[in-house]
């Protein structure tokens, strides 16, 4: 009998990985809550609206039966957006087991309670399920997973096991994984990168050219490490695939809905023109907000994300914010990094 | 008596930076080693070969005769490619002070001696004069700032005072500059990035997508800054504007010439063909063949810069190397990650 695996959601994410592993030879049971949109998956063939183009796998079954994603499942994907996640994970409590691995591959912190995705899980499903969870992050958008470019990404678990029987479960010839003890660097890594696509998105929009956008991307990745850092993550994990590599792609891509988004507040659209001309979720919106409390919260200087959030929610020009960015006081380099360095070493 | 500075130098990258000096009032002669180019600029005013559309401001001459450059100037820039900088400092020595700041723009590593610039800058003006010696690098398209977009930059210098005289020097509401001490840092990583750029163009000749580039260029990032910290240099100079800021814009600008010519090279050019097209110093194919020694040297795994050495020198097909990359065996991230910890602790 072939392996079971449910995946929770049916967005562009989780339909991308789905079809992967049904390509691997696993059964996929994917849980979707609209019925129409299960209905046309499993008649068409095809998620037109998610993941357009890409033709779902004979082991591919979506069900709207929550349980029936559980129910023989050695492995479940959640695979629904970071605000949807405690609501899930509540929903499926009553079928959750011991002996199965969670995967989480929502990018987000709460807005509410200002926590991790790990730490919602453990909330909602308790904290003895941590060491069966592992988060999946990195530089991974979904249309190019279902067209098969080659991809790495990282699985951060607590436990060494759990990280490796996910590397194991995902792995293929185009789709690489590396493990990661550093689960909370993973996590904010992939959440807080969407904020600087917003701003390097801004920058676009107003007609700043490369230079700008990587020094945006630069200085926005010490100020995520700072926060981090704080927050007890390791440095150097936003060195890696989750860090720079996630916001690489995230500020790069024409594929990111935060990007985008971030053009059009550039170009003049307001805010809310901006997320409608997008029609997805933006993740970066809610993060900003959720990270310009935690740099209040930890006493962290982020004026990156500080010029944003002016931007989506105090009606700063976006102009006035790269412009207030580029012209603050001198700085050597090196003393936040030394700063970095002292931390990084009492940490260890 | 306006400051005098000397440009020794009239490419793209010296011209932007005189037009920035003399917009700050400086007078600026900069020396052409060609008399039909320097002939050119003056009086067209205009420099239309290597930065075009930048009219070139009242404050600025342009001689053949070297040692003018050096005659009045507080401080003489060099701007001459990174395989050009010795000779040029040999002939300079003549005309070299104690009292004058040296600045090198050039990003490279000698090919024969394997000598970083700052050494080649030692070995041929005396190691006293490296107190008067910075390097400036970052994420800096000569276009860009040719055409005032807002730009940051690291001045680096093992003197304090240096690096702050060439903040202040070159600072402006569009051109941020940074210091840094960490100098050897701040020069491999100006050098080695145009490696991973060769790289990801070559990845993005083949079609591949997002996902695939940002991989590569993190996992560069990774192997350019073992290979630092192995030679001495702190590893988080690499998570900055010298690192991965350069890094990103090399990799993603149009601007970039590395890009363009992996880009031809993987589309099937030959590495002839691509740096004919590309018609300008392709730095990436010097350094290539000079960090594969270093790798070898200083017994660092370089796998991507091995890989494009293999492409550049040994006839391996593009399609080949990028799969070698993609099919290596599982690897934990934070293990590599976690020997980058011990050699900081043991470096502080």
């Amino acid at each position: 009998m072939k392996e079971h695996v449910g995946v929770i959601g049916a967005g562009s994410w989780a339909t991308a990985l789905a079809a992967l592993l049904a390509k691997k030879g696993r059964r996929v049971i994917m849980y979707a809550r609209r019925p129409e949109l299960a209905e046309e998956i499993n008649i068409t063939r095809e998620n037109s609206r998610y993941l357009p183009g890409v033709a779902i796998h004979p082991n591919i079954e979506v069900t709207v039966d929550l349980e029936r994603a559980f129910r023989k499942a050695r492995v479940v994907v959640f695979g629904v957006p970071s605000h949807a996640f405690r609501e899930v994970v509540r929903q499926s409590r009553p079928f959750l087991k011991n002996d199965t691995i969670y995967v989480n591959t929502a990018k987000g912190i709460e807005e509410t309670s200002l926590s991790s995705m790990s730490a919602v899980f453990a909330q909602e499903a308790g904290t003895e399920l941590l060491q069966k969870y592992a988060g999946l992050s990195g530089p991974s958008h979904a249309e190019e997973v279902g067209r098969e470019l080659p991809t790495a990404v990282v699985a951060a678990s607590y436990r060494l096991e759990t990280a490796e029987y996910v590397q194991e479960l995902f792995m293929s010839d185009r789709f690489r994984v590396y493990t990661n003890p550093d689960v909370l660097g993973v996590e904010l890594g992939g959440a807080l990168k969407n904020i600087i696509a917003l701003g390097t998105g801004i920058a676009e929009g107003l007609s700043f050219g490369d230079n700008t956008k990587a020094a945006l991307m630069t200085r926005g990745l010490a100020e995520i490490t700072r926060l981090g850092v704080i927050m007890g993550a390791n440095p150097l994990t936003f060195a890696g695939l989750a860090g720079v590599g996630d916001l690489i792609v995230t500020c790069t891509s024409m594929h990111s809905r935060n990007r985008r988004a971030g053009i059009a507040i550039g170009k003049g659209s307001s805010v809310e023109e901006a997320l409608e001309l997008v029609d997805m979720v933006v993740e970066g919106v809610r993060t900003t907000r959720a990270a310009h409390q935690l740099s209040a919260r930890y006493a962290v200087e982020m004026p990156i994300t500080d010029q944003i959030y002016k931007v989506l929610f105090e009606g700063l020009a976006p102009g006035t914010a790269v412009n207030n960015l580029m012209s603050r006081g001198r700085t050597r380099e090196m003393e936040e990094v030394a700063k970095m360095t002292v931390k990084l070493l009492n940490n260890n």
